[in-house]
């Protein structure tokens, strides 16, 4: 599996593509905001193709085989055929679920995906990671599979709201802590919530993160580095999948994951508390707490559970660091030493 | 996309592999028959090694995303991980729905295939397809997805059915047609019913099928050959499966198929009468007719727009003949010639 090649504000690029498969069908999957957002703006600018378009519920909670069946359904009624294309035309959730049912429709349609949020721009586009949710579980089903092509159009950031912006921070303050000291200090004075200062960090994010999942596309190594944050991101954005009308967004979670494994970290690969402190202060300038009960944490640690990336029954794996820029992946902390890290999150 | 070993009549390999993956659970998808004549079987040459079982609904009728969600959620509940191993004891239609779900399950898990019936070991066990049926019609859904290893034991033969060995059997016909007349004269010497004197056949048509799919894995260009007798053969078989109680096995309307697509390949690639002929006798031999109303003609032909094979909109993709051994692929009789040819079935 090779890289597929990314644009970024090149629609001169995306309608090359696309013509190249006008005569046999053109079809778009997107979420309400990007169709109400992105979609028009896509319209003025390549105006002659005509394509089908689906619009699907987005959220995590739709994230669902229920949702790509009815993807399916639809490009099977339409006469999609394993020639057509798949244009997936959303954030991180849309673009998942529409990569996933493109790769598996008549085993294996063409697609392209055009990220719509800054989340979706600096992670879920890149790495040909494709998914859905099983029983509220995050990705338990999905595949291994690029796009023809991704493309990018920085102006789609600015009709986003504030706390879209922050969870797509949160995975590139992730790639500054794994690239090191000066990313990290980049980063630091940026500010998330001006579009202007955040374009020289976004490009910076997303080549590393391309240059981590060429090194390892099926997520046998090296790659897990990208997992900093995520083991207890995941549990605790799962968690609050279930009973929390006001749910943490990815990046919400995933900034607090970061905090707890940073002092994990200090524990399992004497990181330094300077940089343990570094870490959670930029971490608690962008985000809010998300104050738990102490009941929680036993919740929580059974979600993990059932997380993807653990490799053997009974044990969790983390990625976690022994300095700035310096990951260190497979770590195994003990129960008492998880559960003592997401005490942190408990309100006193 | 390399390809996987396959071995025969090895309980030794068998057990060697699956061995290496017993520190991280093993798992057993199964249909009725398989459980009952070749489980046991497996459990007596192979005792050891603790496995889960799941029993699943076989048949065309159950070949859906329904079945297949139900074995995602007994592996998940269950703990497998995507080091876990899933072996796929069974038919074509355990084995491809088995397969599909591990080469989905936390995007791809390690899986063997154990082919228990005639008709899977000559065909779908070889060549890395999964999938399942969409709103009746086959194969809409799945991947190219390569087993660690298939593993084939003839000793599964002695417990099948008649009409499940001859649907078998003619998968092995159509890669002696497309072989060329020596496999066609050393096939038409064989009785099937009697598998003392299939054996040699067998291994023979197993080693074609492997070479023809080894050329073209993705199926974009020579493996298509293998599609001679499948594009009336799935519609048959469709059109069986929504109304008929006792409707045709996948060999039978394959055999039917050939039959027909002999008869379009004298229109379309000058296929001489005599070669016509020798292979519309020898699928008569072995397989009943199949007596349609002339109503059912026209329902057909809908079916076969749906065809996946079908590359341009309106036109329907064929592999055809010119003679015994030269398979024409990619061609588009005219719908009136169709028609014609499906017309060889209406009862008089």
């Amino acid at each position: 599996m090779s890289q597929p090649p990314f644009y970024i504000s090149d629609w001169n690029a995306l309608a090359r593509l696309v013509s190249d498969y006008e005569k046999n069908g053109i079809y778009l999957v997107t979420g309400t905001n990007s169709a109400h957002h992105c979609l028009p703006l896509l319209r003025a600018k390549w105006a002659s193709a005509p394509f089908e378009i689906m619009e699907i519920q987005t959220g995590e909670k739709n994230k669902t085989l229920e949702t790509v069946t009815g993807i399916w359904n639809r490009l099977l009624e339409k006469g999609a055929t394993q020639h057509s294309l798949l244009i997936c035309l959303g954030g991180g959730v849309v673009c998942d679920m529409a990569a996933f049912a493109a790769s598996c429709f008549k085993r294996g349609m063409p697609f392209v995906l055009i990220p719509t949020t800054l989340l979706s721009m600096v992670d879920a586009s890149l790495g040909g990671k494709t998914g859905v949710n099983l029983q509220n579980i995050k990705n338990q089903i999905g595949t291994f599979s690029n796009p023809e092509a991704v493309f990018m159009f920085p102006e789609f950031l600015e009709s986003l709201p504030q706390r879209e912006i922050l969870s797509g921070f949160a995975e590139i303050i992730k790639h500054a802590v794994l690239q090191g000291p000066k990313a990290f200090q980049m980063i630091s004075e940026v500010d998330p919530l001006h579009p202007g200062s955040l374009l020289p960090v976004l490009e910076n994010s997303i080549r590393f993160k391309l240059k981590m999942t060429r090194q390892d596309l099926l997520e046998k190594g090296k790659r897990k580095v990208l997992n900093f944050g995520h083991t207890i991101g995941h549990a605790l954005e799962s968690y609050s999948m279930e009973g929390d009308p006001n749910s943490l967004t990815h990046g919400e979670a995933v900034a607090l994951g970061m905090w707890i494994e940073a002092a994990l970290s200090k524990e399992v690969c004497r990181l330094p508390e300077t940089v343990f402190l570094r870490i959670k202060t930029l971490i608690l300038k962008h985000f809010d707490l998300y104050p738990l009960k102490k009941e929680a944490v036993e919740t929580i640690l059974g979600l993990m559970f059932h997380d993807k990336k653990r490799t053997l029954p009974q044990r969790i794996n983390f990625t976690l660091l022994e300095a700035m820029g310096k990951p260190v992946i497979d770590c195994y902390p003990s129960e008492q030493a998880i559960r003592k890290g997401l005490e942190l999150l408990v309100s006193r």
